[in-house]
């Protein structure tokens, strides 16, 4: 799941209950969610692409945990926000089988999904029925 | 700084007020990173290496913020313990200045410090007066 | 295209010209593909996971251009066979639109496949024709 | 070493017997190796950064090895001259104790030195009698 501050961003309003189930989610967690990885691209150290991403997961317990972009002057040595996000999860104790699932946002008009990198990251903890 | 759990390890009783004195911190501040950073490790995800690793920063706001390894079975994809921890004070909002020291513990024998990349990952915040 | 060596593995006998049409590739190119990615695997570099990985690309020019992994002490600083490949096809003068397959090549009995990194890495240079 | 092509940058004329006996090396060498690194950046894939980097190895038995950064999309994937260059050489059949020099070059007026990822990975390969 996608969602962006521009002007083609998805917006609260836009997210009905039929929407909400094609994600297996409700509409008050597709909501939440969505303010979750907005909220967090706020907090992204991204000055060598100024291109900010904020990520959210939700838990089956009912947590959000966000992460965002934190660049480095050796480009290859960053993280992506969705990384960040997951490494704090982690951390916290989440396991594969806890995430029902993950949502990105940043400043670009189109939808963008995790790079593959983030993917094979996510892959070791999200099994076949997390949503993107 | 460096501890263990083994053996040969640091012990609390260990740290003197001269040798915080070197670190540029007090005993007491290092006796509380360092049980952070063991603490830590117990959070580990590492089914590749079986080699846990547990880190934890000091900001000058006195807020410890902690972290762990979190491998991948694509090995080049999991995060070291170190970007971890400094992944998650930067989404909370930390910057350059704003570190005093990091922390990090194993259950080798012998001290570790961290690997170039973490090095590389953690000099984008540090400045020359932070202690490792 | 993957291939091992085990009991299981592809020979150079399964491969007809039906099965090579499938990947758009005559049979004797799978053939070359399939030896050059085994042979690749002979250079690995993996004393930590013990797991040998070759990889091997041909470009539209018809050139193959082989890689193994290169592993580090600290595990996220390594490199998979694919992306050695890549680097060194990149640095040939390679890029987007010149590639037309890569092949994978590990002891395993089962065929793997390039990890979310590399998949990411390869997508910089591969068009939509490229075969995996 | 590092060399740059701008103003400020070593000239092949610079390089004096004593210069090069600081490094262990001949002068000859020097300027080998200086002229394959600015010839390597040439190769850089670089759309992102516009920051081109090559990079030169030169083994115990007299071969140069060189790279040049490949950079991806997400910025995190790309790989380094430095680890491209290694890479090849890895993959060469070149291990630890084959590599006496390794030299750098930039389009920057100062010089730049390897990341602290680079120097993990080279770290694998490199004795303590390397030249950088």
């Amino acid at each position: 799941m996608t969602a962006q501050n521009g002007e083609a961003s998805l917006t609260a309003s836009d997210i009905t209950d039929s929407s909400a189930l094609v994600h297996g989610l409700t509409a008050e967690e597709i909501r939440t969610l969505t303010a979750k990885c907005i909220e967090a691209k706020a907090a992204a150290y991204c000055p060598y692409s100024l291109f900010r991403v904020g990520s959210a997961l939700l838990t089956h317990s009912g947590s959000y945990i966000s992460g965002a972009n934190v660049e480095n002057a050796s480009y290859p040595v960053g993280s992506c926000a969705e990384r960040v996000a997951m490494g704090s999860a982690v951390f916290a104790g989440h396991r594969r089988g806890d995430f029902r699932a993950i949502a990105v946002a940043t400043d670009a008009p189109e939808p963008s999904s995790p790079c593959g990198m983030c993917r094979q990251f996510l892959r070791e903890f999200c099994g076949g029925t997390s949503r993107l």
